[in-house]
C-alpha cells in the first residue's frame, strides 16, 4: 500500500479499511483541514472541561480505581489520579470520565460522541511517546474524522440494530489516531484497524447505566491497544471492516455506501459538523432552550409578562426528556418544561449546579414551568424546535431553532469558552484555552496534566 | 434475587442473565458435578501443557510484551514472563498464549474453546485474591459450564453469523468464574454479566490470523474486568444478555431456546462433553487419525502391506484440512493425507515437532501419503470419519470413528496425561498432574507459577 496525499476518486473504490489506513498515515492537506483543526482544538478544551467536571462521578471513580489498582508504568496523565499510568489504562479511565456527564460533543452523522473516544487515546499515547503538540493534534484530527466517517459508513442501520457508535466507530477512530502517532505505515494501520474490528463493542441497551460512559473508555483503550499490537507485528485481518464476517457484515452495517461515506476523505472534514453541548441537560431540550434564550435576549421576553409557552418538538422526545414535574437534578435535565423555565428566567443552563433538586422546587421556576406545554409535530426534524410565547403586554413571539444550523467558528469558540468557564472557572478555562491554541506550534511533548492543570 | 441450590423447573423460566447469575453464586451439587470437576482438572493440566508449549509463539510474545511493558501490581503469574502482573493483564496474556497453538480443548455444543477463555481468568483472579484450590476449581467449573451453556443458548446462528464463541460466550464464562471468586451476590453478578454483554466481541473472520488466539485472552480479561467493576459497584444492564438491544438480539443469538440451553443447570454439566485434542493438527483430521491408529494398533495394519487408503469425511472439511501435498509444518497440520500417513507409520501426532517441513518430505511418509485418497459423504456428521484400508496380504479394514463418542474419564485421563508428557516432558507432566489433583483439597492459595513450574 502506498501513502497518498489525499484520496483520488479512484482510490475511493478501495476497500474501506485501506481507504482509512491511507488517510490515517498521509500528510494532511492544511487548507482543507483548517476549520476542522480549529474545531478540534475547541473540542479539546471542551473535553478537558467536561472531563474535569465529571471526575467525581461514580463511574469515573470506579474505572479509575480499577486501573489505579493495577498501576504500572507511568506513561500518561489520568484525570482525578495523582500518578500517571500506562497509556491503555489512562485511555480507559479518561474516556469513561469524560463521558460521565454526557456533556461532551455529539456528531449527528457519526451518530456518536467523537471526542470522548478519540481524544483520550490520542492524548495518552502522545504522552507515552513524547509526541509534540502538532503531531498530537494531527493524530487527533485524523482519528476524529475517521470515527465520523466510519460511523456514517456503518450507518443508521448499525445504530438502530443496537450498537453504540461512540464505542464501535469510536474504536476505529482511536485506532487511526494511535496508528498515526506510532508512525505505522498503511499496511500496519490496516492490522490495527483489523484488531479494532474484532475488539470493538458497545450496546445501546446500556444507555441510562454507567455502561454508556464506560464505552467511551473502551473505545479509547481499544484504539491504543490495537495500534500498539500492530506496531509489535500482530497479524490480524487487514480487511477487517469490510471482509466476509468482518465488522460491518456482522454488526448490521449499511452496505454499498463506501463511496458516499468516504467521499472526499482528506479534502473535506465532516468532523466540522460536530455539535458541542452548551447546556448541561439532555440534548433533546437544547433546541427549545436555544429558542427561548433568543426570545429572552433578542426579543425582550420577561417571565412576568408571559401568559403561556408552547414548545413544539419531534414526538420522539416525549419518551426522552418530557418529565413534567421533575424533583431531582437528574430529572431536571430531562424536563422540557423546567429547562424552558430556567432558560426564560436567565439561569445558566451551561452550569451543572443549575440542575439541582432545589431548583426543581424553586417557586418562581415552578410557576413558570406550569405555563409551559409541549406539543409534537412529526414533521419537525429531531434537531429542530419551535416555541410560541403568548404575552400579556405584546404580540406573541414565535421562534424556530435548529441546533444543526451552521455556526461560524468564532461564535462556536465563544460559546465553548463560556462553557469551559462555567465548568472550570473563568481563569483556568482561559489558561487552558491559550494552551490548546499553543499546541499547534509547540515543540514540547504534550502533557495533559499541564494542559488541564490537573 | 435469592441464592438457590440448583435450578428448579420454575426458575428455568427466569431471564437467562439471572439464571446464570444464580448458578454462578450457588453452592455446587457435588454429586452432579463429580465427573465435570474431574474433567475440569484434566482441562487444567491440558491447558498448562498447551500454554507452556505455546509460550514462544509470535502472538504470545506480542501480547505478553504489551502487558509486560505496562507492568503494574504483581498479582498473578504470566506464562513466559518472570514478573507477575495485574490479574487483568495476566488473563489477557495467558489466554492468548494458551490458544496460540490451537491445541486446547473444544466443546462442540458451545462451539468454542472453553478452557482458554475461562481458566486464565479464574487463575489470575484466584492468585490476586489468594483463593484456595477448592474455591478456584469451583469457580473454574462454574465458568466453564457457563461458557458452554451460553454458547448453546446463543446457538449455531450466532456462530454462522460470524461470531467466535470462544471470545463471546467465553467472556460470560470468565465473568461467571470471576464473579464467584469475588464472592459477588447474584444481583452483582448480573451487573458483571451486563458489562461482559457490552464488552464481548470476537469475529470468525480472524481465523487464520493471530486475532484468533488473542480472542481467548480478550474473553479472559473481559471476565476479570467485568467482575471487578461489578464488585466496585458499577451499574450496567442486569439483563444484558436477553434485553432489547442486549447481547443476543444484537449478535444473532438464537431466540426462545432458554429452557433448552439452561435445562438442568447445576444438576447436569454439559461441560463434560468437552473434547481434548490429542493430535497437534486440525481438529478435522482427528477422526480419521483415530481410526487409522486403531487400524495400526488393533488390526495390525503395517505400512508395507498397504495398497490404498480411503478416508471418508464430511464435505465441509475439503476446504479446511485437505492440503494434498503439504510443504511446511503448518500445512502438514491441515493435510488429511499426510496426517494419515503419519498415524499409520506410528509417528507421535500429539507432539508438535512431528508437524515439520522435514516430515513433509520424508520419502516413506510421502510414498504412503500418495496411497491415501479423500472422499466425502454429506451424511457423515462432522465428528465422524470412516477409513478403508486395502491390503496386499489380507482383507480390507474398515473402521468408523466418532470423536464425540463418550469416553470413560479414566481413558480420557490417560490420554491427557500422555499429551501433557509429550508437551512438557514425562516428569514435569506427572508432577503437574499430581498438583492439579491436590488442588481439590489444598488450603493454600493457588499459584500458577508453582502449579506449572513456570
Amino acid at each position: 500500500m502506498n501513502k497518498i496525499e489525499t484520496l483520488s476518486p479512484e482510490t475511493e473504490t478501495l476497500p474501506v479499511t485501506q481507504i482509512i489506513a491511507n488517510f490515517a498515515v498521509a500528510p494532511i492537506d492544511r487548507d482543507a483541514a483548517a476549520d476542522a483543526a480549529q474545531i478540534a482544538r475547541l473540542s479539546l478544551l471542551d473535553w478537558i472541561a467536561v472531563a474535569v467536571a465529571g471526575r467525581d462521578e461514580p463511574v469515573a471513580k470506579i474505572v479509575r480505581d480499577l486501573v489505579g489498582g493495577d498501576g504500572g508504568t507511568p506513561e500518561a496523565s489520568v484525570i482525578g489520579h495523582d500518578a500517571n499510568l500506562p497509556a491503555r489504562a489512562a485511555a480507559l479511565s479518561n474516556g469513561a470520565t469524560s463521558h460521565a456527564l454526557d456533556y461532551d460533543d455529539t456528531h449527528f452523522i457519526y451518530l456518536g460522541h467523537p471526542t470522548v473516544a478519540v481524544m483520550p487515546a490520542a492524548l495518552a499515547l502522545a504522552e507515552k511517546l513524547g509526541s509534540t503538540g502538532p503531531a498530537f493534534l494531527d493524530a487527533a484530527l485524523v482519528g476524529l474524522e475517521t470515527a465520523c466517517r466510519i460511523g456514517e459508513w456503518l450507518g443508521r442501520g448499525h445504530y438502530q440494530h443496537g450498537f453504540h457508535q461512540t464505542a464501535t466507530s469510536g474504536s476505529f477512530g482511536a485506532a487511526a489516531a494511535a496508528s498515526r502517532l506510532l508512525g505505522l505505515d498503511a499496511e500496519r494501520t490496516c492490522h490495527a484497524l483489523g484488531i479494532a474490528a474484532t475488539k470493538a463493542s458497545g450496546l445501546k441497551s446500556q444507555f441510562g447505566t454507567m455502561g454508556k460512559p464506560y464505552h467511551a473508555g473502551l473505545a479509547a483503550a481499544n484504539g491504543v491497544e490495537a495500534a500498539l499490537l500492530a506496531k509489535a507485528g500482530i497479524v490480524s485481518r487487514p480487511d477487517g471492516l469490510e471482509c466476509e464476517q468482518g465488522f460491518s457484515l456482522t454488526h448490521a452495517g449499511e452496505q454499498d455506501n463506501t463511496s458516499l461515506a468516504m467521499g472526499e476523505l482528506g479534502r473535506k472534514y465532516v468532523f466540522t459538523e460536530v455539535q458541542h453541548k452548551f447546556h448541561a441537560c439532555c440534548h433533546g431540550t437544547h433546541a427549545p432552550v436555544e429558542a427561548l434564550i433568543s426570545a429572552r435576549d433578542d426579543h425582550g421576553v420577561s417571565p412576568a409578562d408571559i401568559e403561556s409557552v408552547e414548545l413544539t418538538v419531534n414526538p420522539r422526545f416525549l419518551r426522552v426528556c418530557n418529565i413534567e414535574q421533575p424533583a431531582t437534578g437528574l430529572e431536571a435535565k430531562f424536563s422540557f418544561r423546567l429547562t424552558a423555565a430556567m432558560a426564560l428566567s436567565g439561569y445558566d443552563t451551561s452550569a451543572l449546579a443549575t440542575f439541582s433538586a432545589e431548583n426543581c422546587h424553586e417557586p418562581s421556576l415552578v410557576a413558570l414551568r406550569d405555563k409551559v406545554s409541549v406539543v409534537t409535530d412529526s414533521g419537525l426534524s429531531e434537531s429542530v424546535a419551535q416555541i410560541r410565547i403568548d404575552r400579556r403586554s405584546n404580540e406573541a413571539v414565535v421562534i424556530r431553532h435548529d441546533i444543526c444550523d451552521p455556526m461560524p467558528v468564532a461564535v462556536r469558540e465563544a460559546k465553548v469558552r463560556a462553557k469551559a468557564a462555567a465548568l472550570l472557572g473563568q481563569d483556568r478555562a482561559e489558561r487552558c484555552w491559550l494552551r490548546t491554541q499553543d499546541l499547534g506550534t509547540a515543540g514540547e511533548p504534550v502533557n495533559l496534566r499541564e494542559l488541564a492543570e490537573l
